[in-house]
């Protein structure tokens, strides 16, 4: 029996039912938590009952399915309304749906994959259309499957620069499996939003973009059923429904209200009268969409590396993944000057099962940390390659140097972050990443390095090289990247001062090899950090926390050295002198230290 | 005599023949500096030359002459450019021009503020035309000024997001004092932009904005200058102008040439041959342009932030910015979910001399990240306040939680941190930063916290409060916002099990009071750090560093307690004590470490 008959059954006062109970649900749910946003769930409840009932593909029983199509909140406040479909689709029972926003609940205040049937972590607006993007980027060009990615958008978060980046690229990729449904509420949190209702001035701008673009009302499921049938039969184009709704809809002390954002109902039990009490769920998962795509299962993971996707911001010559786009085309992607799409589309890539490398400037992957974070608490694996690291760049100067992404990637909860010194190194790293969990950092260094390393030789995660090491060290030199070779060098000018020096390559500054760090300072009691970073949160910092933890009998001299003004322009060996991170900063301190 | 008078007696020969002496001097500059952006520079040497000589009015031995014109080079790359138009205009001598990019220099490979005509630094492409968007606010709303600012886009900047939000912001308040001129040269670092010189592509995004555009020929002195007469003479809506040019203009070589980016011409001598040969400057200064606005000299600082300007991102309901708002609405700017706008208008308004506090949630911060480390490169001032830090707001989830702040903020060079407990302490630190230079971050706790401290006390940036101090204390618990009550509390608890606590309060995390933590070293021995924020990055690595200088005969005994694990929804309760950072913990903690 083919779904869609099916649903064509399905009656308008049903969809309108189906909708009040939604709402119902969304009131029942914050009010049980004494917390939450019912009213921006009100709003969309209409445009998510059409969804559910109509037009979204899914099975509910297998979250997995390959042909499932997906839906993202966007505006990830209004989870009460998404728990709502949920249990609609008797995905979750009733006892789940009042656990909202409890200690140990999966229904958090804001959606995460800690649920099955959500891809990505949203509730930092402007994040979820992107990964959409991205979701359907893979749909698309990836898994070639005929599954259909859905966004429900709030209309406040149209302000946010990320969501133009997608806009753009979605367009520009024709990418008709993506539809958006902005909910026009025109309320944001403190008042009204700059457009208000006028979704022609959204769709003037989203049309330029080359959407297809539909205004209805929102609150008219007859105008909603239409919208996502034109959506889904637009070719060549993603459409986008700007639907004029009201918040609060359907209970009149908060309908259209201001103030009335992100608190539970006055009186919920006057509301769910008012709304026609509660129903009762029974909405029943439909099927997945057949197609033979490529399929998770068609790509073993044993085929070597056929699951890695490579995304660039427009550096491919720079960080030199154009390599990769010679030999697997169809697996790279261009993102241009648009870092967040980019890295949001890494997180629908990997929601699907893929493997997703992505690699631009360390700098600018700070125009991306929000989304970065996101990935964390949606316990997403992306990772990422940060290249022109620190002061070592040289002449192009501090806007071009990342000098703050130690700090940056280690406080990224679960993050791995790497640092190789050369390229053998570097090729180890780069290949043990894919199996990482989590966010990945790789930090790359701009000029050539010389090889000390052998080809093929290991570099477990976590672990470190010891460098000349002695019995009768007196110091020990923990480095890391560029700095390992200056280390090396002051190692060799100290041995002529008379100084026997040991010198640690970190390459994993986290996790980081505690152990070794813990037989340095038995062995040598005087540790010196040098990095090519800030002095904040960096590899120094990483250092000391290994004897933090109130358990060390023996607690280390550490001297950090790290980058402390503002660079300008210079060669790279002027650079790392001027920062005093050079060997002859490094042999300076190190002959302070020894004599202490 | 009326500049325009003069300027218009200039034949467009002679405009013809500056943009040749500016691409010579580019090609000049680069050649000597064996690095830097020649033909990123070339694309745009006649819309310069044009500005230069016939709309821009500026006077270079006044860069603070209020009624100055503002030039922003968004493609900071182009920096040879801008240093050619100094150098036109005597404000610079060919020795300096050719210093470029060498160590020392003002002429950096990216412009900064070192140089004094130079508002803001920029080279992280996307922040020059929101700051222009915060300069033209600046003219408008608070200067009230006639100066016009000009902002030089590349045409790949245009996939950033932030360009979208200072598109969207600078039309809904129709800043007809701000021209962009996008450099259309179709060529991005590694290829062809994604729209190539499809200008109308732009027109009708930009168009769609509600911005008055003009496509011209880039090269064309007449239709350039045309283009800017009818800029300056749209009112109600700003301009783009957007010019299809040649990258490498001028030297055959090069010109329009794939591969020729970021790298100095092959043969420069040849190159300037082909440009007519090297001519001699000698562009003089225009007049600043005239008219009575609050100049900064007519907001004399003695009036007690009168000078003081908020930025809100919606969610001044939240942050409580709504009270500035009531109180001073034409010093209160909303920039809706726009972070990186905002931020950037910030950088904007300071550079006139205003003295800008933004707020929005701390977790949201994160997405202006790239702004606040240019601005630190800028040697801008700019006031950050950063609500809702940590697991303590609850229910909400980790989404909304700033627990990568410290580490984000602290990272930032020259950055002052600032974590208040109570409502008193909050109110003295925020009117601390207005005359607190580079960045500053105030990180704020959701909820209400008891009020601890005197009305009025004082609390030195830099310094700590020693609460419960004795001399036989056994540990020492260094805490700072929510974590000081539980620290307290903690203290209590540890009275009774007959353990001596000292709490200090680390209200300044940077610069953190070291002087008191060598103190309590000598003192205990051993220090607790608690906080509510992921482990690295935050306050305990303050701590930390403060003995990793080499000089410390005393070591303590660490211990950090932080959040660790990934946090869902609870009560900020329950949270405090999932994370181990309650009062609970603590004292758990230090029994363990008082025995140790």
């Amino acid at each position: 029996m083919d779904n869609t008959v099916l649903l064509d059954r399905i009656s308008t006062d049903r969809l309108q039912d189906l909708a009040q109970q939604l709402r119902v649900d969304s009131v029942r749910a914050t009010a049980a938590a004494n917390s939450g946003h019912p009213t921006s769930s009100m709003s969309a409840a209409d445009l998510m009952a059409v969804l559910l009932a109509r037009h979204f593909r899914y099975d509910f029983t297998d979250p997995h399915a390959a042909g499932n199509d997906h839906l993202i909140f966007s505006k990830g406040h209004a989870s009460p309304l998404l728990y709502a479909m949920y249990r609609a689709a008797g995905a979750i029972d009733d006892a789940e749906l009042l656990s909202y926003r409890s200690r140990g609940s999966r229904l958090e205040g804001h959606p995460t994959p800690r649920v099955p049937w959500v891809d990505v972590a949203t509730g930092s607006l402007g994040l979820g259309l992107p990964v959409g993007v991205g979701l359907a980027l893979t749909g698309r060009y990836l898994d070639r499957l005929p599954y259909r990615t859905w966004v429900l958008c709030g209309d406040s978060e149209l302000a946010e620069g990320s969501v133009w980046e997608a806009f753009e690229h979605a367009a520009c990729h024709e990418l008709d499996n993506l539809t958006v449904v902005v909910d026009v509420n025109r309320l944001g949190q403190r008042g009204p939003t700059r457009h208000g209702w006028d979704t022609a001035a959204y769709a003037r701008r989203i049309g330029a973009f080359g959407w297809h673009t539909i205004e209805i009302d929102g609150h008219d499921v007859t105008e909603i059923d239409r919208a996502y049938t034109e959506a889904a039969g637009t070719a060549g184009q993603p459409t986008v429904i700007l639907a004029r709704t009201h918040k609060g809809r359907g209970v009149a002390a908060v309908e259209d209200q201001q103030g009335a954002h992100g608190k539970p109902l006055p009186d919920p039990d006057q509301a769910i009268r008012e709304l026609g009490g509660r129903g009762s769920p029974g909405w029943r998962s439909s099927r997945p969409r057949s197609g033979s795509g490529r399929t998770r299962s068609g790509l073993a993971r044993c085929t070597c590396g056929a699951d890695v996707v490579v995304l660039d911001g427009e550096v491919s010559d720079s960080t030199r993944t154009q390599c990769f786009a010679d030999e697997h085309p169809e697996r790279f992607f261009e993102f241009y000057i648009a870092e967040q799409q980019m890295t949001a589309a890494a997180l629908g890539m990997q929601a699907r099962g893929w493997t997703p490398y992505l690699a631009t400037f360390g700098a600018f992957l700070t125009r991306a940390y929000d989304f970065l974070r996101m990935a964390a608490v949606g316990r997403a694996s992306v990772r990422v390659a940060g290249t022109h690291a620190g002061v070592s760049i040289g002449q192009d100067g501090p806007s071009q140097m990342a000098l703050e992404d130690l700090a940056a990637f280690q406080a990224i909860h679960g993050s791995t972050v790497l640092y190789p010194c050369d390229a053998n190194q570097t090729a180890r790293l780069t290949a043990a990443l894919a199996d990482r969990r989590g966010v990945s950092y790789l930090r790359l260094t701009r000029g050539a390095t010389p090889v000390i390393y052998e080809e093929g030789g290991e570099f477990p995660v976590g672990g470190s090289r010891v460098l000349r090491p002695s019995t009768d060290d007196q110091v020990t030199i923990a480095a890391a990247g560029i700095t390992v070779h200056e280390a090396l060098l002051a190692a060799s000018q100290l041995t002529a001062r008379g100084v026997s020096a040991r010198v640690i390559d970190l390459y994993s500054v986290k996790p980081i090899d505690a152990a070794t760090l813990r037989q340095a300072a038995r062995d040598t009691g005087r540790i010196i950090t040098v990095e090519d970073h800030w002095a904040e949160g960096g590899l120094g910092d990483a250092v000391l926390e290994v004897f933090a933890d109130g358990t060390d009998e023996i607690l280390p001299i550490v001297r950090t050295l790290a980058v402390r003004e503002m660079p300008g322009s210079a060669s790279p060996e002027d650079q790392l002198a001027d920062a005093g991170i050079d060997a002859r900063a490094i042999t300076s301190a190190a002959l302070t230290l020894a004599r202490a």
